[in-house]
Formats: structure tokens, C-alpha cells, sequence
């Protein structure tokens, strides 16, 4: 039997257990007749957000069908390339379809089960991210598999378009999901806390609704299609470059699929060590639980199959990149930590003071990710040569089954804490819940870090396969940094995701704008305050989903069209593009992510008494802050996690069309 | 006689007129008492702070002189380099000098002379920024001369001693100015106007005189050196670029020196054109003046000497550039444009979108500086090779003298408004000296971009003197993007500006926590607002001369050594850090000192009356922005300039070295 198979198997495997998952919460009891309309609402309105979305998409899935055919037609693009981009468009929504779904199902699940214990509450939470995580690995690795198994070594070159089609989905989800999460959310906050004065969360505040369906959308369905693109554009830059490169003979190109498929093993294993009393224990037992796993399966199948270490140590170096990113962000943005901690100090003398510290922490934070993940890729390189960099991604990616599990247990969490509010539950249960939502916060912003880390290395990965398949055709190009070209295409390349991050911005700032408005409108005209009337959720609901989807449309399509327009120029001035866009893609997004995380939690920690606690002078400026590094890590920054892989794809898709010119 | 006579000819005759400037100025009537204690305070605080500086820098050249020399002794760099940087560092140092000293004289006699008209005000702050300008470009040219006539076309290896002495003088300035620019203003501001509610520029406040210093620490010494660097570098760098790359004979080396004579010229010329009622009308003539007659020089002589009109378009595509980034910096900080009123308008929401508004701003206005740079450099290489590039940097600096004028016009400006205000001259000489300041604040905006922009296309030419050297000396290195140290070097490149902002943006939070505490100290123990006693100017310039002085040390330290040590390890990772560094570099100074203009612009606005108008809700939130601008624009934007200029330079001097290893 061809051992490929064994990838195939690993995804069929991780989709049988997401489905008992998907089983075993939709059994939890929901609760009281409260907390189940609650939730009803929540799913209602996520997959409301997700059927909008789709329209748009196929859309855009349609013209680009339509343009990938033409282009074969007049060029050496292979005719099936569509067809992969339609099958890889269709399986990241349907991770991402299956994921909410049962994301916004678990929720009144896991504060029910929060009755009987914390752990209780924290295994259904647990649970539901679980089968995002599962969905999203088993749903790449089977796809990809599919192709080489009808296409053998030549899907390798089908494969770009499967990685597009992700990658579409991804750019969607992303930057609609983070327009629509953080306006619902900015227009709960000004018209709720601040001008009326209740609490968060408070069930008559019309846009409640619409700000728990945004942690899905975005935190959820936003994620989870990142990874996805990362996971399988990290797969098939290695087979690319395997197939290219002609590394280790006939295992070249499968390699990197077995090694995906070994850190599908290693999840699910580890998903039994997730049980503590500390919920945070829990999960970091099952996140290195699942990374020793890995490293072991991965030490003995290379040196059995390869009969050479080297590809493992290039794996080593993606997996310990990841865990120091991980851990950089988490001390930049922990309110147990300096950073966060002088941004509350900061604070005291006003909101000016409080914006400059978090800038400056953000900035400075970009240090620790950006030399581990240069030194990761030089070293990868010296193992393995470009390969090496490619698993070098895959390995940093291997144990995303329950990585993202911890990510997706996050707004389910935060969602069990709004119902658990809404619902009156009463103080021991929201004790509880906010706990589990204080634990996710946590490993949200550690996920951020992964998330933009694993972007930026599979965007290298997928530059060298750029450049190398280029050479392989045998374009003549001068790649020098002496071309005059490529130096523009640097500056320009380096500009995007600036611009990327200022219309994504505003995107934020107008769709709030429309939200307050009709928050005010709704406690003015139905005098809700007063217990007259009662909100109008779906309104807002409404009001998020066309907001968002009409602002990430002009972003979206800048991010597929530059590319495009300079490969046909100049393939050298696309090469320094992608390279820039890289480059200040990935700072940008640890700048944006971090600062705004650690503005996030230097307000958390003035709640918590210090500096004068709630209602002080340091804490009115601090909520300045966070207001601020909202839309900064919820909504630019991981949007340019996108940018930058989908650049790099849409060249490698379009690449015969530049060379045909 | 040889052509290049031209060069220190038209450089010692700015001096010449410089000198007659040095005496107009100086014999104008200063005044009343007041006004004549007040300027000296200024002056004085200055010229205190130069000399502490001075004390650091001695230090820094010192040991700088050692480690060249030691170089010299084991590798190729020839040991006049030591020469070289002694004398760039003393001609930077001793222009900024000139210029500060009559900026600091100048102020009480500009508004003195208000008290006739605003235009005699408006000529004598000319007249000194003229000096600034004239001795810069004087200096500089003199300078590179004195090399050519010694050392003929070997003067060009010898030269990069000559930039990098210089760029040691603007590092300091620039970062050591700007810390004390913003942390005396902050201050100055937070404890008078916030806490006590006294009126800008009131005599009680002891950090008033700090603050006036600072605008000409920062604004005259720390902009003349700046693009004192950018001057001599772009001239350096085509006369290395005329000599390997041999073009056009034996004029290749000299021609960019005749050219840099040429504007010296065309700026004396036009400096006539600078009387007109409307101040801004009047400096705009000037500077549109010069241009013309500039390009209509370097026409003629460019075809009677090469023959060969390319070069001559290669200059003119710099030009354009300079012009297209100042009229952009204009368009998006100037308060009479869209992007500042709706960062006014956003300010009626509050602080938090205020600021938000602000950052989307910045981060959009790098677009036309972008894309117009990596165009004029395009086309430069396409008229005249990397050649071209060099004299696209000289065209964009060739008017330097008149713009380097209406730069340093802006603070002396700013300072007899300050000084209107502190002798109580009234109302309407008040309201000249504010009119003339404004129009300081408008062409201050557009000089900043011009720095930012020149820094960028002087660095670029940088870089490729520095590869063109590198082969020329037959280095084997793989300098295309395909290396994975090129790429690292690239990654880490491209975080330096993020490093160095961030530290310098720390570093005036903690000289204006100082600074605030002695203010308060001394409003307290002296009982000052009480009017029993009297404010100690001098303690307030000492703390802040003290504090910038210790913050500029790491940042400084950190762009010298970094380069260093990566060229050690690898050129090719060097050369990816250069362009990471100047491709961020570049994007990150227009996205702070555009966004910081524009916050600023926004607050003016609304004190004009709009949205409420000065103490409104909208206003308040509006100084929140301008405070955080203020440092954004003044301090880490303007810094960077230096920081990508220096790296390059530097690795330009050190390249025997990295051979040798």
C-alpha cells in the first residue's frame, strides 16, 4: 500500500471524532428556556453572517472560476487548477460552517455545565473548539490528499489553486468577520457602557446579540479559516518544493502530507490530557502534551522513512518558533506581566500617556517574534535547503488539530459568560464562566501570536517555492536586491499592508458609526431603559452583517488584484513585492495584535483595583486604550495574516500567466 | 582650470552670503528689556545644550577615530577615512551651530520687526533660516571639494568617512533634539496648560524657555543635520557610482558635484523672490523659483558637458519626487484638508476615535510618498543606471539652501510668537507673529516629508553604491532574494525602525515625567502662580539637555553596531537588513510625522471654532491626539530618516572589514 495513505486516513480519523464531538455537546443539556433563546439568537445570527457571506463569495469564487479558465486556455495553467479552487474554497467554509455551528451550540451548553463544575463547563467548551480544530485539519489534509492521489506528483502544481481557494475563503472571513465582531462590538460598548451606563452584556442593550455572534464570526469562523489557509499552503509548498527540488527521491512529495497527518495523531491523543482543575493547566497539558507527541512520531518516521534527520530538525525549528512566538506574545500582553502592567501605570496621567506606553510596547514586541522566526528559516534552510523552510512551516502548524481547539474554546467561553449575565445565573455560575473566559483570553492572544507567526512563515515558504518554480521554468529574472525592479516592488510590497490596515481601520470606525446610531435609535424610540419596549436584536444584527460585508469588499479585492498587476509587469518587482509585503505584513500584524492585547489587559488590571480600579481617572484612559487596540488586534492585524499569504498564492496560481506575457 | 572649481566656489560663496546674513540679522533691534532677556534665555539654553552634546559626541568620534583607524591597520579602508569623519562631524557640527546661534538671536528682532509690518518680521526669520541653509549646503559642498582636490577620484572610497561623520552629528541631533524638543513641550504643557490652566508660552512656567529651546534643538539643529547628511551622502554616493561604474569619462565622478553647485546657485538667486504680502506666497515663490532656475541650469550645462541628457532627466524625476512628497505631507496634515477635519470631526465621538482616525490617516498617507519614490527610482535607473539613482537624491536636495531656509523660518517664527506672548506685546503684533507662525507649521509639514523622502531616496542610492562596491571588489555573494540570510536580514531589517521608535518614543515619556515633576516642584516650593516667586528657567533646561542626552545613547549605539555585526556575519544578510530597514524606515517615519501633523492640524481646527471649538468635549479628546502626535512627529519619525542613512553609510565604510573576514 502506497504509506501516502496514511494522510488520507489521519483526516477520515480526525472527522469521525469531530463528529462524536459535534455528538457528544449537541447532548448537553442547554439550560433554561432563557438561556436557550439567548443562544438561539446567537446561532441565528451567526449563521445569518455566514449565508450573507456566502453569497458574496461565490460571487467572487465565480469570477475567479471564469478567469482561471481563460488564463489555462492561453496559457501552461493546468485546466484542473479551478476545479481545486472550487474544492478548496468549498472545504475551508465548510470547516469554518461546521466550527460556528457548533461553536454558538455550545455555548449555553458549557455555562449549564458550569452549574455542576468549572471542569464541566470548561470539556463542553473544550469540546466544541475541538471540532473547529478537527474539522480544519481533517478537511485540509483529506483534500489535498484527494488531489495527489488522482493527480500523483503533478498535483503538487494543481494544488496552488486548492491553496487560493482557501485562501478566498480566509480573506473573507477574516476581514469581514473582524469588521463585523469589533463594530457590533464598539457600538455596544459607546452606547451601552458609556452613555447609558449598564453593565456589558446586559440584555437590553440591543446590540448584545450582534457583539456575541461577532466573537464567532471572527474569533471562530476568522481563525479557523487562517489556519486553514496556513495549514494547507503549508502542506503544499512542501510537496512543491519536494516535487522541484527532487529531495528524497519518491518520498519527497508525500512527506510532508505523513508528517501533517503524524501531528493529526498527536492532537487527538493529547485531547485526553486536557482535564485539570486549573482550566488553563488543562489546556497547556494538551498543547505540549500534543507537541512531545509529535516530535517523537516525527523523530522515528523520518529517520525510518528518510533515513536522515535533517528534514526532522527543520521541523523542530518551525515547532519551537511557534512555542516562542506563542510565549512572546503572552508576556507582551499578559496583565500578569511588565509590559501591560506600565501601560496601566501609564494610564494614570491620561489617555495620551496610556496610547504612547501601548504603541511602544507594540512596536517593541515585533523583536522576539521576528529574530526567532529568522533564525527558524536560515536554520531550516541549512537542514533541509528551501524544504526545509516548508516544513519548517509545517512543522509549526503540525498540532493545529488542538491548538486551535484551545483558540475556538475562547468566544465559546466569552459567550457562556454573556449568557450566563443575560440569563441570570446568579454569581457563582458567572464566577465560574469568567474564569473560563479569563483562561481564553489568554490563550486568544497566544493564538493571535501562532496565527500570525505560522502566516508569515508559510508566506516565506510559499516565496522560495515561488522563486524556485519560477527558476524551474526556466524565466530569466534578475532576483537581485541590484534590481531596481524588485527594490520597488519591496516598497510597494512594504506599503500594502499599511494601506490594508488603514481601510480596514476605517472599515471599523464607519460600521460602528452606523451601529451607535441604531442603538441610540432603539432606546430612544422603544424606550427600552425605561421597560417599555424590548430591543430589537436581529436589527443590529442586520445592520453588522451589511456593514461588514460591504467594507471588506475594496480590501479584498486590493489584495488579489495587486499581485496580479505587477506579475504582469515584472516578475522580479512581484518577487520584492511578496517579500515586503511579508516583511512589514508580519510586523504590522505582532505591532497591531500585541499592542492592542496589552491595552486589552492593562484595563483589565485597573479593574481589578490597581491604579484606582473601575471608575478612576487611570481607568477612563485606560478604556480610551482598549477602544483604540480593539479594531488594532481584532480586526488589521489578523487580517494581514491574510494579505500576506494570499499574495504569495495568487502569484504561484497565476505564474504561467506572467511568464506567458 | 578644472571644472570642479565650480563646486567650492559656489560653496564658499554661500558662505559669504551666509556671513552678510549672520550681519542683517544681527544688527536688527531687539527690542524691549523683555524681549531681549527672553531670547537670551533661549539662546542661551541652546547653546548649553550643544555644548553638553557635544561633550557625548567627542566621546563617540573619539572612539569611532580609534576603531577606524584599527580597521585601516588590518584591512583595505584607507586610513584617510579617519580624516574624513573627523571633518564631516566637525562641518555638520559646526553648521548647526551657525544656524542655531542666529535662530536663537534672531527671534525677539523677528518680532520686533512684526511691530513694523509682517513682512519685515516675515524677512528677518528668513533671513536666519537662510543662514541655516546657505551653511549647510556651503559647509557641505566645501567639504566633499576639499576630498576631490586632495585626493582626486579616489576621494570617492575616502568620502564615505566624510558621511558617516556627518551622519554621527545628525544621529545625536536628531534623536538627542528630538527627545528634548518633546519632553520639554509635554512638560511645558501638561503641568501649565492642563493642571493650571495657564495660557501657552505664560512667562510663570519654568518650562517655557525649555520648550522655545527645544523647537530649535529640535526643529533648526536636528533639520539641519539631517539633511546636511542627505546632502553630502546623495553627492558621495554618485561621485562612488561615477567612478565604478566609469561613466561619461572624467566627468563622471565630478558631475555631481557641479550639480550640487548649480542649486546652490539657483537657490542663492531665488532667495530675492522670497517678499510678497502673504508670507506663504512669498516662500512658496522662493522655492518654486529655485527649482526653475535650477532646472533650466542643469539643463544647459548637462548637455554642453555629457552631451547626453539623460542624467539631466534622472535629476529631474528627484525633483519631482521632493515635490510630489511635500505636496502629499501638505494634503494630509494641513487643517484646511479633508484627513485632519475628519480627524477633528471623529474627535466629537471621543479620544478613542480620535486617535483611531488619526492612525488610519498616517498609515493611508504613506501611499503617494511610496509609490512616487520607487517610480522616480525606476525611471532614474532607466535614464542613467544606479547612477541615476544618486542623481535623483542630489536633484530632489540640489535646492536645498532655500528649502532648508523656509524649514528653519518655521521655529524662529514659532519663537517671536512665543516671545509676542511672554512680553506682553499685544494683540495685533501677536497676531502677525501667530499668522507668521502658521505659515512656519504648514512649511515645517512639508519639510518634514521632504526629510523623510530624501533620507529614503539617498538611502537607496546608498545601497547600491554599496553593492556596486561589493562586486566591483569581487565578493562572491548570492544577493538575490532567493538567500535565506538576505531574507533574515530583510525580516530584521525591517524590525529595526519598529525598535528604534519604539525606544525613542519611551524615551521622551520618561524625560517628560521629569520634567513634569519639576514643574510641579516648582510651582509648589516657589508658590509661583501665587506671584510670590519667581520660576528657575535654568533647572528646566538642564533637566531636559540631562535627560535627552541619556536617552539618546541606546538607540544611537543600537543603528551603529547592528550593521556592524551583520556585516560581519554576512554581507548578504546586510544588504536585505539595509533595504528591510529603509523600506519600513521610510513607511514608519511618514505614518508617524503624517499622523502626528494631522492630529495636530485636527486640534488647530477645532480651536478655530469648529465642533465645539477650545475647552468643548471634542477638544479635549483632540489634545489627547495632539499628544500623542507630538513625539509620533517630532522625535521617532524624524529619527529614522538618520537611522536609514546611518546603517548604510556605515556598512559602506566598513565593507573592507567584512571582506576581510
Amino acid at each position: 500500500m502506497d504509506i501516502g495513505y496514511i494522510a488520507p486516513i489521519s483526516g477520515l480519523i480526525a472527522l469521525v471524532f469531530a463528529g462524536a464531538l459535534v455528538y457528544y455537546v449537541s447532548k448537553k443539556p442547554q439550560g433554561t428556556q432563557k438561556m436557550k433563546e439567548i443562544s438561539d439568537y446567537i446561532h441565528r445570527g451567526a449563521l445569518a453572517f455566514l449565508k450573507e457571506e456566502y453569497k458574496i463569495i461565490s460571487v467572487f469564487v465565480v469570477a475567479v472560476v471564469i478567469i482561471l479558465l481563460i488564463t489555462s486556455y492561453f496559457t501552461d495553467l493546468p485546466w484542473e487548477t479551478s476545479i481545486a479552487f472550487v474544492v478548496g474554497a468549498v472545504f475551508s467554509a465548510l470547516a469554518g460552517n461546521i466550527g460556528m455551528r457548533i461553536a454558538t451550540k455550545a455555548n449555553a451548553r458549557a455555562a449549564e455545565a458550569s452549574k455542576k463544575s468549572m471542569s464541566g463547563g470548561l470539556t463542553v467548551a473544550f469540546s466544541s473548539g475541538a471540532v473547529m480544530g478537527l474539522s480544519v485539519v481533517g478537511l485540509g489534509i483529506l483534500g489535498v490528499s484527494i488531489f495527489y492521489f488522482v493527480y500523483g506528483s503533478n498535483a503538487a502544481n494543481i494544488l496552488f489553486g486548492f491553496g487560493f481557494g482557501a485562501s478566498s475563503i480566509a480573506l473573507f472571513a477574516r476581514v469581514g468577520g473582524g469588521i463585523y465582531t469589533k463594530s457590533a462590538d464598539i457600538g455596544a460598548d459607546l452606547v451601552g457602557k458609556v452613555e447609558e451606563n449598564i453593565p456589558e452584556d446586559d440584555p437590553r442593550n440591543p446590540a448584545v446579540i450582534a457583539d456575541n455572534v461577532g466573537d464567532n464570526v471572527g474569533d471562530v469562523a476568522g481563525m479557523g479559516a487562517d489556519l486553514f489557509e496556513s495549514y494547507v499552503d503549508s502542506i503544499i509548498s512542501g510537496m512543491s518544493l519536494g516535487l522541484i527540488l527532487s529531495v528524497f527521491g519518491k518520498y519527497g512529495v508525500v512527506y510532508p502530507m505523513l508528517v501533517a497527518a503524524l501531528g493529526i495523531f498527536s492532537s487527538l491523543v493529547a485531547m485526553v490530557f486536557v482535564r485539570a482543575k486549573n482550566p488553563y493547566t488543562a489546556l497547556r497539558n494538551g498543547l505540549f502534551g500534543a507537541s512531545i507527541i509529535f516530535a517523537v512520531l516525527a523523530f522515528v518516521v523520518t529517520y525510518l522513512l528518510l533515513n536522515d534527520l535533517n528534514p526532522f530538525y527543520a521541523i523542530l525549528v518551525g515547532l519551537a518558533d511557534g512555542v516562542i512566538i506563542g510565549l512572546s506574545t503572552e508576556y507582551f500582553t499578559s496583565h500578569q506581566r511588565k509590559p501591560a502592567r506600565k501601560i496601566a501605570e501609564a494610564a494614570q496621567t491620561g489617555a495620551a500617556t496610556n496610547i504612547l506606553e501601548g504603541l511602544s510596547t507594540g512596536m517593541l514586541s515585533t523583536v522576539i517574534p521576528i529574530i526567532a522566526t529568522a533564525v527558524a528559516m536560515v536554520l531550516a534552510f541549512e537542514f533541509a535547503n528551501f524544504y526545509g523552510v516548508a516544513l519548517a512551516a509545517i512543522g509549526m502548524l503540525s498540532t493545529l488539530g488542538i491548538s486551535l481547539a484551545t483558540d475556538c474554546y475562547g468566544p465559546v467561553a466569552d459567550n457562556a459568560a454573556g449568557i450566563s449575565e443575560m440569563a441570570e445565573l446568579g454569581e457563582e455560575i458567572r464566577k465560574r464562566t469568567e474564569e473560563l473566559d479569563a483562561v481564553g483570553n489568554t490563550t486568544a492572544a497566544m493564538g493571535k501570536g501562532f496565527a500570525i507567526g505560522s502566516a508569515a512563515i508559510t508566506a516565506l515558504a510559499l516565496i522560495f517555492t515561488f522563486v524556485k518554480r519560477a527558476e524551474a521554468l526556466n524565466i530569466t529574472m534578475n532576483m537581485s536586491l541590484t534590481s531596481p525592479y524588485l527594490m520597488a516592488g519591496l516598497f510597494i510590497g512594504g506599503m500594502l499592508p499599511f494601506v490594508f490596515s488603514a481601510l480596514t481601520l476605517g472599515a471599523v470606525g464607519r460600521a460602528a458609526e452606523k451601529m451607535v446610531n441604531e442603538v441610540r435609535r432603539q432606546f430612544k424610540e422603544y424606550k427600552i431603559l425605561e421597560g417599555k419596549g424590548k430591543p430589537d436584536y436581529e436589527r443590529c444584527v442586520r445592520i453588522a452583517t451589511k456593514g461588514a460585508l460591504r467594507e471588506m469588499i475594496l480590501p479584498s479585492l486590493l489584495a488579489v488584484i495587486v499581485p496580479v498587476v505587477v506579475g504582469v509587469w515584472k516578475i522580479e518587482a512581484l518577487v520584492g513585492l511578496l517579500a515586503g509585503a511579508t516583511a512589514t505584513g508580519f510586523l504590522l500584524a505582532i505591532f497591531l495584535a500585541n499592542a492592542g492585547g496589552a491595552w486589552d489587559n492593562a484595563k483589565k488590571y485597573i479593574e481589578e483595583g490597581n491604579f484606582g480600579g473601575k471608575g478612576s481617572f487611570a481607568h477612563k484612559a485606560a478604556v480610551v486604550g482598549d477602544t483604540v487596540g480593539d479594531p488594532c488586534k481584532d480586526t488589521s492585524g489578523p487580517s494581514l495574516n491574510i494579505l500576506i499569504k494570499l499574495m504569495s498564492i495568487v502569484s504561484l496560481v497565476f505564474l504561467p500567466l506572467f511568464i506567458s506575457i
